[in-house]
Formats: structure tokens, sequence, C-alpha cells
């Protein structure tokens, strides 16, 4: 089996790819080839015994999509994107990396299998994002989108084309709306979601961080290793059991910043929790506040999608998987 | 005023055309200039005192939308699309109109408004055909877009699309789903919802109609004349009340194929029902099957958009606008 990551030096896109040489199989496949494709070059895994080929390409530049797409890979990951912030700030990049880029991809698929049959499976990143504010208490597979970012907008179009295209049997698309990951791994980051995350990751490894918001605002999180998770399961999932609704919101931990910390102080005792220090910052306090707060996930758990479902098994997953089960730097 | 309509040439931008001509005003301003643009040539309307100019060219095609913008129009009415049947048939084509030309106007307005302050508004007709089964039995604005169509995922990226760009100020947008048009005027066609028409406007001119399904068949129906005043009202409205939720399906009337029958008879006697032949057509009925038959269009309502109460208010307005009131042919 030949597997196609697009996106593959991101963050998840790295976790997946060690997941996929860890496993050597995907669904009782031998994994044969990878290609790993990004805008900056992704890293050659160590330890795979198959063929690997790294590209570092855009997307959404003439002819790019074409070339990947007549390797004709088995499956295809596609979690390449521009983030919410850049794609609000730069209306035309987010157009055409976030739009164009997965239009072309679907195309270039689409394309090689005039000739010969060809319909991968194709496993696209969705965001909760699709979703605006004023929301219900818990945001069902039923909901519909109306985004309140460019970002999320293009995302949403990605979801509409794939599940065209499926319906068409150009290839067999699934899109997965990944809850925010946490704890996302790296250096604190200005993201507006970066505390979620900060709040966690620095103090587990002895340094500060800043908190912007009131512990009562509440979010859904699901784990980097979670995320990896949904994507393997994706990618190897009945489609028919999606009938012609092939996106869908994975399950998640709904948690209040209040429940992170004590979780934190569960974990870290506190110590770890003294290291926040709390600056309420208003403009992010107002980004957050448009933010989903809790999902009904109950559709994709029916498929086998799993999450964490508590935020001590979150930051555990955290310190065994980052800092080699060590706390406090 | 100077108001632009793409897709002039089609039924329902001509019966628009003609209203706009009688009224003279829109929204209380005086209008100074039409400008009607089709792939077809669109008819220079007899009687309107301002400046008209029709333009025969393709929205898809490179510049078109460009030299339209150029114009700079307060009013954009966006009516243009290949229908449905064509869509699905001719994917490219379907994708290249529909999607493509909306977008190309979308953006060709925006960068109109970089180095002069551009923001007209700008009313796009969308489709019921965003949803898809199955459904709850009365389709909220809150429900899902999950097309089943290739022309519904088409006219459902164009309600985002239209959203964000409204959202960023690029225009003043509001997008509305039109329910399916009858008494449809002209010769009978091969459309698969082309019966609920037929049915009624071929006996009330004394001529036969053929009706491919069963009379439990329930779907949701305005006149050309609703169509015309959504229009308007969509062109008119004070679209702060829309928030960033610009879509909206409009009000229509939910009736069984049998409650058509009983109304025709009402208003042309025996006579003319005894004019519908019953040929049941499979292939006709299942796809009718995955259709929607009923809306909660309150928020259309309460937005003051206002449509027919019952079939035989509907067949009045056929006949008073189609027939000089002379029904038997």
């Amino acid at each position: 089996m030949h597997i196609l990551i697009i996106g593959a030096a991101g963050m998840v896109g790295r976790k997946l790819t060690d997941r996929l040489v860890k496993d050597k199989t995907l669904g009782g496949q031998e994994i044969s080839a990878l290609t790993l494709v990004d805008v900056v070059a992704p890293a050659k895994p160590a330890g795979f015994a198959g063929a690997v080929e790294t590209i570092t390409a855009d997307l959404s530049a003439p002819g790019e999509a074409e070339k990947l797409a007549a390797k004709r890979p088995d499956t295809i990951f596609h979690l390449a994107a521009i983030v919410s912030g850049e794609a609000e700030a730069d209306f035309d990049k987010g157009y055409r990396i976030n739009l164009d880029g997965t239009r072309f991809l679907f195309e270039a698929i689409r394309q090689q299998g005039v000739q010969q049959r060809y319909a991968p499976r194709v496993v696209f990143t969705s965001s909760i994002a699709v979703f605006g504010a004023p929301f219900p208490d818990k945001i069902d597979d039923e909901f519909f989108s109306t985004p309140l970012t460019s970002y999320g907008t293009q995302k949403a179009i990605g979801e509409l084309l794939l599940n065209d295209y499926s319906r068409k049997g150009f290839f067999d698309g699934i899109g997965i709306r990944l809850p925010t990951i946490c704890v996302r791994p790296g250096k604190p980051n200005k993201a507006a979601s970066g505390f979620f995350s900060n709040i966690l990751r620095e103090p587990l490894s002895g340094q500060e961080a800043v908190l912007p918001v009131s512990p009562e605002v509440r979010h859904w999180f699901a784990s980097p290793r979670a995320a990896v998770g949904f994507l393997v399961h994706a990618a190897t999932i009945d489609t028919a059991r999606l009938g012609w609704r092939r996106n869908l919101s994975l399950p998640g931990l709904s948690a209040t910043v209040g429940e992170e910390i004590e979780a934190l102080r569960r974990v870290g005792g506190d110590k770890a929790v003294n290291l926040i220090r709390h600056e309420p910052d208003a403009t992010i306090g107002k980004i957050v506040d448009g933010w989903a707060r809790d999902f009904d996930a109950s559709r994709a758990e029916s498929l086998g999608f799993k999450a964490e479902r508590s935020m001590d098994e979150i930051i555990r997953a955290h310190v065994e998987d980052e800092l080699g089960g060590k706390i406090g730097g």
C-alpha cells in the first residue's frame, strides 16, 4: 500500500508518519511506500523498510496536484492548510491554499481516473471552525455550517467538494472535524487558542505560562495521540456506513480551563499550577467567546472514533509521548 | 440606482425585469439604469425611461465578471446557473458556470472595492437542493447542507462564499433558497420537477398533461410572482437583521400533488382535472423521493418574505399573470 501525506511536516503530519512507520500496516495491508509532501521539506522517517519520497511542493501551484495524483497512492491524507489567523489576515492566500489547493487535489484525483479506474481513500482534515456562534449547547452532526472565519469557510467548502466527488465515485472520501489539539507540543505560539496547551505544557516542564481568559471558559479537546488515531481510523473505516454524509465531527472532551488546571494539579501538583499567571486579555477573551464549547459526536463514536474522556488522560498522553514520563523539566 | 441582473434572459430574470420596469423604483430609489446579462441575448424591456444595456456574456469566461463589476452597479441580482440535471450530467460545466462563475463575480466585486469603496447589495438565488435526504419533517434554517447533486453542492458553496465576502465587507450579500416555482410558464419540459407545473398549466389551457408520480407526493412551492417578490424584498431588506447568517430558506407552500389536483378542480372544474393522465414513472418517482417536502421558514417570514398560502392562490396568480384571467385555452 502506497500512502500520500500532504502536510507531512506539520505537527499532526509528523505524528501520523511516525505512527504509520511504527505500525508498518494500515487496515491490515502492508505499507510499501510513503510519499511525504509539504511546503517545507518533510523529514525522512527513520526505520521504515519501504520506499520513502519526500517532496517540497505547494499544492496550490499549477501542476503540483497532478504530479501527486499521478503516483496513484492508495490512501491520501490531506492535512495541508494555512491556519485560521493567517487565512483571516491574508484573504487571497487563504483561498489559494485552503480552497484552490484542496480543489486541485480532488480534481487531479478525478482526472487520474479518466483513463484507468482510480478511487483512493481520501482523508480530509476539516475543522470545528465550520461552525459559527450562536451555538446550541451541544453541536450535533446536523447543525449547519455558518463559519465566522475565512478558514472555516474554506474548510466547509472542502467538505462539500469531498462529499460531491465521493458521491460521483471519483474517490472514497471522509472529512473529519478535529477538536482543538491539546496538549500541542512545541513552543508557546501566538495563536489565540495557544493558551489551552500552554497552561499545561509549560508548567509540566517547569516553565511559566500565561492564562489570558477566565477559568470558566469551556472548549473542545483531543490529544495529538487521539488525532492520529482518528486519521488512521478514517483511513480504514467502511465508508459505506457514512452514506452521503461524508463529513463528521469527531469525539473530544468538553472541558473548562478550570478543569484543565485541576487536572494539572492532580498530575503535577500545586508546584505546576503555581506556574500559571492569570493575565486577562479582552481581545483573546472575545475571540474565544465565539468558539464551540461542546459537541454531540455520537455519530462518530458509533463509527468507532475514540477520544480521551478526561483531562487527566490528555495530560498523561502528553507526559508519556513528549516528556518520556518525566514531569517538572 | 443602477441594477445589474445576471441571468436576465431566464424565466425569473425576465419577470424580475418586468417588475422593476413597472415599479420604476427599488427600495424607494429611482431606477436610472438596468444592465441585463445572460448567455443568450436578454430582451430590451419596453417602456423603461432609464438607460438599458443588454449584454450577452458567460460569467465564467475570463474577464467577464470584471467588466460587469467595473460598471459599479448598486444592486446585483445573480440568478445565472445551469440547472440541476445539466450540472449532474456535465460535471465540468456545472462547476465552471455555477461555482467558478459565482466566485469570479464575487471576486470581481471585491477587486472593484480596492481602489475606491464599493459594496453593492448582492442577491444570490440559492436552492433547496442544498439539502439532501433524509430530512426532518420540516427543514429549518439550522439544518445542515448535504446536497445530493452537484448543483446543490455548487449552490451551497456559493452560499458560503457569499457569507464570507459579506462578513469581510466586500459586498452586502443575501442568499435566498427559492421553493420550486409553480406554475412555471412556457412549454412542458423534461426536468424531473416539470410535472408539478405541467399538471396545472396544461389543463388550464385545455391541454393534456402527464402525472408520473402518486398524488401523495408532497413538495414545496411558490409562484413566479412570489419569487419576484422575494428578489425585490431581498434587495431592499436591512441586512443587519441577518447577522452573519446571510442565507435563508424562503417561505413556500407545502402541498401534495393531490392537493394541486383538487385546487385545479376548484379553479378549472372536472373538465380540467380530466386532462391529467396518470402514467407512473419509477425513475421520476425515485428522484422526487429525495426532495424536500416541507420547511420551517419562520426566519424568512419574520424578515418579511411572503409566499402564497394555498394552491388556489398559486393557480390564480398563474391565471392572472399568464392567461389574462382566461381559463380553458
